[in-house]
C-alpha cells in the first residue's frame, strides 16, 4: 500500500489554513506558517490569537522542518509560541528571514532556532519532501508559494499571491514555474481565497503612485502617510514620490522604522542618499518639504495616528496644512475604528485622504479572474480554496467549477479536517481535535469560554458586591457596605442604593427561618437574588452580584 | 432688524443632522426627526443612543411641531423618548404615521400624542414654518423631504433620498418640486451625504427582481429571505417573485409581521389573495413552494438568522437544500457578526446568497451623481451636508465646490453647532451644550463616560474581590475568601492563588506597623496594591481588585 500523504489546515473558525498547515507523509512532517489572528470585537480583553498546535506538539519527532511563506503577522505570529514548543529547522527568503529574526530577539529564543535562507527558485530537501519555492507578488517583497513533492504526487500551495504585472520591486509572479509544475500533473492546488468575492482582477501596486503624485502636488503643507509597518513596497513608493516632489522622509514607530532599516540593509528598500532624515530634522524642515511615515492605520488608540487624533501625541503634534493619507484599508472588524480616526483627524483640521477618496492602497491578494488564472497555469487534478472565511472558500469552490474542476475534485474543509491523497485520490479524513488559542497577556490558553462569558457579563452590566456583617442570631450588624463598578454612576443613585439596603435587610430576616439564624449560605443566595431581582425592576440591568457573610 | 432663522443639528459625533435637527424663527420652533444610533462596539452594554435634546426641552414653550420624514428607526426611534418630555403636534405620512402608532402604543403614549397625517405635495403651516413635503424615493415608501419657508428664507431638507427612476411603487422622486423651489429662490439645502464616498449613481431597486428571478430558479428547496424589518418594498419585491414563481410566502418575526400587516393595511404592500400564508402552513409545506421572510440580517444572535445559524431556532430548523439570501448591507460595526452568521449557515449546510455574492441588495442612499443632481435641481444659494459621519459631510462639501457651489457658501459642521440664516446669508453661531445619551435596560442617561471604562476595564481584565478577616490586634483571621471573574480560569489557577494569599498574609503584616494594628484603610490599600502587582508579574493583567477588611 503506497503511504498516503495528509494535509491538515489548523486554527479554530475563522481564516481556514491561512495561519497553519501541516503535511504529512508516512513518519515525517512539515508545518506551513506560523501566524496569529487578530481577535474580533467580543473577544474582550484578548491580545491575539494563535492556532492550537497540540496536535503538532505530540508528534513533534516526526517533524522535519517549517516554512513561512512571508512576513506579515498573519503568517510569522505565533513563531515565538511554536519555537518554544516545537524543535526543527525554519525555511524562509532573507527579508522574511529579518523579520523573523526581529521577532526571535524579542522573544530571547534567537540563539536556540536553526534558521535557513532559502529563494524563491530554491528546491530544498525536508525530509522526504521536495519543496520548490516560486516567487509570488503580495503586499511585502520576498513572498513565495511553494511546490510540494512527495511519492504521492505533487502539492502546490499558492501562499498570499497575486498577479501584479508592474509591481513595486519589478518581480512578476513566476509563470513559468507554475506552468513547468502544470506538465509535471499537480494533484492538488491550494489557493488563496480572501478576495473570493472581488470581481475582476486586482489593480496593481502602480495604480498607488499616480494618485500620490496628486496628494504630493496639492498638499500645502506636511504629508503623513500611515500604513501597516511591513508594507515594505509602500514605504518605497512613499520614498519614490517624495524623491519626484522634493521631499524628506521621515518614519517614526518602532516597528516600522525597524522593519525599513532591516529591508534597507537586506537590499529590499532603495534609499537614495539623504532621502530619510531623522524625524526631529524632519520637524524642523519647512512643512511642504517632508512626508513623515507612520503606522496607525487601524484605529489603534495607542498609535501614533491614534494619539495626533486626540491632540496626545508627545513627540509632535498636528500643524495647519497637514495632510494626511491613511495607505491601507481596514481589517474586518475595524471599519468602526478607522473611520472614528478619520472623523477626529478631519475635525483637528487636518486634510485625510483615504481609499475610496483616493486609491491611495490597493489589496495584495488575488481577485476573481486572477483565482482563475492561477487554476489554468497550475491545471490541478484537485482543488483545495484555503485562506479565508468559509463564506471566501465556499466562493472559491464556485470559481474552481466554473473554470472546469469537476464538482467531486473539490472539497472546501474547515482547519481541523484531515485531507488524505492516495494514487491521486483525494479524500477528507477525520477531524483532529483542537481550535485556537487566546494569547492575554503572558497567559496563552488559560482563557477559555467561561472567562470569556464572565467578561461579557461584566461588560454588559457590571457586577454589585455586598459586605454583610451578621451576629451569631444571623442579624446583620449595622448597614451593609455595598460597592458596584460598571453598573451605574454611583454618585447619581443614592436613592436606589438606599433601597437597595432595605431589600438586603428583608432578604436577611426571611433568611433566618423561624427566629433562629439560617446558614450563611442561605443569607447568601437570599441577598444576592433579591438584589439581582431588585436591580432588574428598577433598571432592566442584571449586573452580577455577591454578598459576602461575615460573622462579627 | 429682520429675525433671525437658526437651525441646529442635534446629537454627538457619529452622523450629523440625522437623527434629529431644529428649526428655530423668533420664539418658535420646529423639530424634524426623532431616531436613535445604534452603539459602537465599545459603547459596552448599552441599547442604543439617542440625541441629547435638553435644549429643545428647556424652550418647551417655543415648539409648533414634529415632522418625520420617515419611518427608520434612525429617524423615529427615539420618538416615545421625545413624547415623555415634549408636547407638540407630529405630522407624518400615512405609512410612517402607522409605524409610529406601533411604537406610541407600545410605550403606552399613544393616547396622549397627537398626531396629524400629511401627504407629499402638501403645504402645512406649523406657526410661522410653511412646510411644504415632497416624495423622495429610499428604502422605505412614503419617505420626504421638505421645504420650509420663514420670512428669513426658503431652506429644503432632502431627507433620506436617492432618485430611483424604478422605484418599486413606481413614485420617483419629485423632481418638478425640486425644481419649483429653485425657481423661487433656494436660501439653503441641506441633503443626505450617506454615501459621499460612493461614485456614480446609486442602483434602482429594480436591479434586485432579476437577481431574486435567479435565486428563485435556482433553489432545490426552501427560500429563506432577511431584511430589515421596516424595509416594505422589499417584501413586496420577495412577495412578486414568489407569485412569478409559484411559491407562497410565510413572514416570521414580530417587528416584520406587524409592520407588514401596517403596510397592506394602508396599501403600501400589494398582496393577491392567498399569497401570504402563515409560517406553520409554509413548514408544512413542499419546501420548492415556499418562501419564508424574517429578520436578522445585522448577525444579531437574538434574531431568527442567529438561532438558525446556531440551530437554536424553536420553530423551525434548517433543511436540507435550503436557500438563505441576505438582502440587506451589514451596518457598518456589523460586518463581523453578520460575516460570523453567514459562516455558521454555511457551516450548517445551507446556501447563502448576499451582495456581493448576487446583487440582493441595493443602497436606499444617493451616490455622488444623483447628489450633484439634486443641487443642480435646487440651485441653492448655501449648501450644509448633512446624515453622515464628518468624512461623508467633507467630501460631499467637495462634490458641492465642484458643482459651482461657491467655498464661502458652504459649511461643514458637527452636531451641536447652530446655524444662522439673516437677509439670505449663512453664518455657523454658537455651540450649544449637550451630545448624546446612552440608553441602557430603562435608564436614559445615566450611563457616562466613568461607567464606561469600568465596563471596558473589566471587559478587559475582569475583577478580584478579597474578603479580609482581622482581629482587633489586625492580624488575619483564617484564609482571606476571594472571589474572580473575568480574570482566569479559576479551577486551573490553584497554584497563582495559593501564591495570591501568601501576598496577601505579607502585605497585611507590613500595615501594622510596628507591631500595631494598622487602620483598616491601610491594610485594604497594601493589600490591594500587594495583588495588582503581583498578578501583574504572574500574567500581565490588571483586573480590578477590592480587599474588604472585616473585624471579627
Amino acid at each position: 500500500m503506497a503511504t498516503k500523504l495528509r494535509i491538515i489546515p489548523l486554527g479554530g473558525l475563522g481564516e481556514i489554513g491561512k495561519n497553519m498547515m501541516l503535511f504529512e507523509y508516512g513518519d515525517n512532517s512539515l508545518l506551513l506558517d506560523a501566524g496569529l489572528m487578530f481577535p474580533e470585537n467580543d473577544m474582550l480583553g484578548i491580545d491575539y490569537i494563535i492556532p492550537d498546535f497540540r496536535y503538532v506538539v505530540e508528534r513533534k519527532a516526526m517533524l522535519r522542518g517549517i516554512i513561512i511563506t512571508h512576513g506579515h503577522e498573519d503568517h510569522t505570529g505565533a513563531i515565538k509560541h511554536v519555537m518554544a514548543s516545537l524543535d526543527a529547522p525554519v525555511y524562509a527568503t532573507p527579508l522574511t528571514r529579518g523579520l523573523l529574526e526581529v521577532k526571535l530577539r524579542d522573544a530571547r529564543l534567537l540563539d536556540r532556532v536553526q534558521l535557513h535562507t532559502i529563494n524563491a527558485g530554491d528546491t530544498v530537501d525536508i525530509g522526504p519532501f521536495r519543496t520548490e519555492f516560486f516567487h509570488v507578488c503580495h503586499s511585502i517583497p520576498d513572498g513565495v508559494g511553494v511546490g510540494i513533492t512527495t511519492p504521492a504526487g505533487l502539492i502546490v500551495h499558492s501562499g498570499d499571491f497575486k498577479f501584479d504585472h508592474t509591481p513595486v520591486d519589478g518581480w512578476p509572479t513566476d509563470y513559468a514555474k507554475l506552468a513547468e509544475f502544470s506538465g509535471r500533473g499537480v494533484m492538488a492546488l491550494l489557493s488563496d481565497s480572501t478576495n473570493a468575492d472581488k470581481a475582476g482582477w486586482t489593480p496593481s501596486e502602480a495604480v498607488i503612485d499616480p494618485a500620490f503624485d496628486d496628494v504630493f502636488r496639492e498638499a500645502p503643507g506636511r504629508i503623513l502617510v500611515a500604513t501597516f509597518a511591513s508594507l515594505i513596497s509602500r514605504i518605497q513608493q512613499v520614498l519614490n514620490a517624495a524623491y519626484r516632489h522634493g521631499r524628506k522622509m521621515a518614519l517614526v514607530g518602532t516597528s516600522m522604522v525597524e522593519n525599513a532599516k532591516m529591508a534597507q540593509k537586506l537590499g529590499y528598500l532603495n534609499v537614495p542618499d539623504g532621502m530619510i532624515v531623522p524625524i526631529d530634522e524632519a520637524l524642523r524642515s519647512t512643512p511642504s518639504k517632508v512626508v513623515i511615515m507612520t503606522t496607525g492605520t487601524q484605529g489603534e488608540p495607542s498609535s501614533i495616528l491614534g494619539r495626533l487624533s486626540e491632540a496626545r501625541n508627545r513627540q509632535f503634534d498636528l500643524i495647519t496644512n497637514d495632510t494626511i493619507v491613511l495607505s491601507s484599508h481596514p481589517i474586518p472588524g475595524n471599519e468602526e475604528m478607522v473611520h472614528r480616526t478619520i472623523n477626529r483627524l478631519l475635525q483637528r483640521g487636518a486634510r485625510v485622504i483615504y481609499d475610496p477618496i483616493a486609491p491611495v492602497h490597493v489589496s495584495g491578494h488575488a481577485s476573481v479572474e486572477e483565482m482563475k488564472l492561477l487554476i489554468h497555469l497550475v491545471k490541478p487534478r484537485n482543488f483545495i480554496p484555503v485562506h479565508g472565511e468559509l463564506r471566501h472558500l465556499t466562493q472559491h469552490a464556485a470559481i474552481a467549477r466554473e473554470v472546469g474542476i469537476p464538482t467531486e475534485n473539490i472539497v472546501v474543509v474547515e482547519n481541523g479536517t484531515v485531507l488524505e491523497f492516495e494514487d491521486g485520490q483525494m479524500k477528507v479524513g477525520e477531524r483532529i481535535p483542537g481550535g485556537y488559542v487566546y494569547v492575554d497577556g503572558s497567559g496563552v490558553g488559560d482563557i477559555g469560554p467561561s472567562v470569556m462569558r464572565e467578561r461579557e457579563a461584566l461588560a454588559e452590566d457590571g457586577f454589585v458586591v455586598v459586605n454583610l456583617r451578621v451576629n451569631k442570631a444571623g442579624g446583620l450588624v449595622g448597614k451593609p457596605e455595598i460597592i458596584s463598578r460598571g453598573f451605574v454612576f454611583v454618585r447619581d443613585a443614592d436613592e436606589m442604593f438606599t433601597a437597595a439596603q432595605a431589600q438586603i435587610a428583608t432578604a436577611a430576616a426571611r433568611a433566618n427561618t423561624n427566629g433562629s439564624a439560617g446558614s450563611p449560605q442561605a443569607l447568601r443566595e437570599r441577598v444576592q437574588q433579591a438584589l439581582s431581582d431588585f436591580f432588574y425592576a428598577e433598571l432592566k440591568r442584571r449586573p452580577m452580584v455577591f454578598a459576602l457573610v461575615n460573622e462579627v
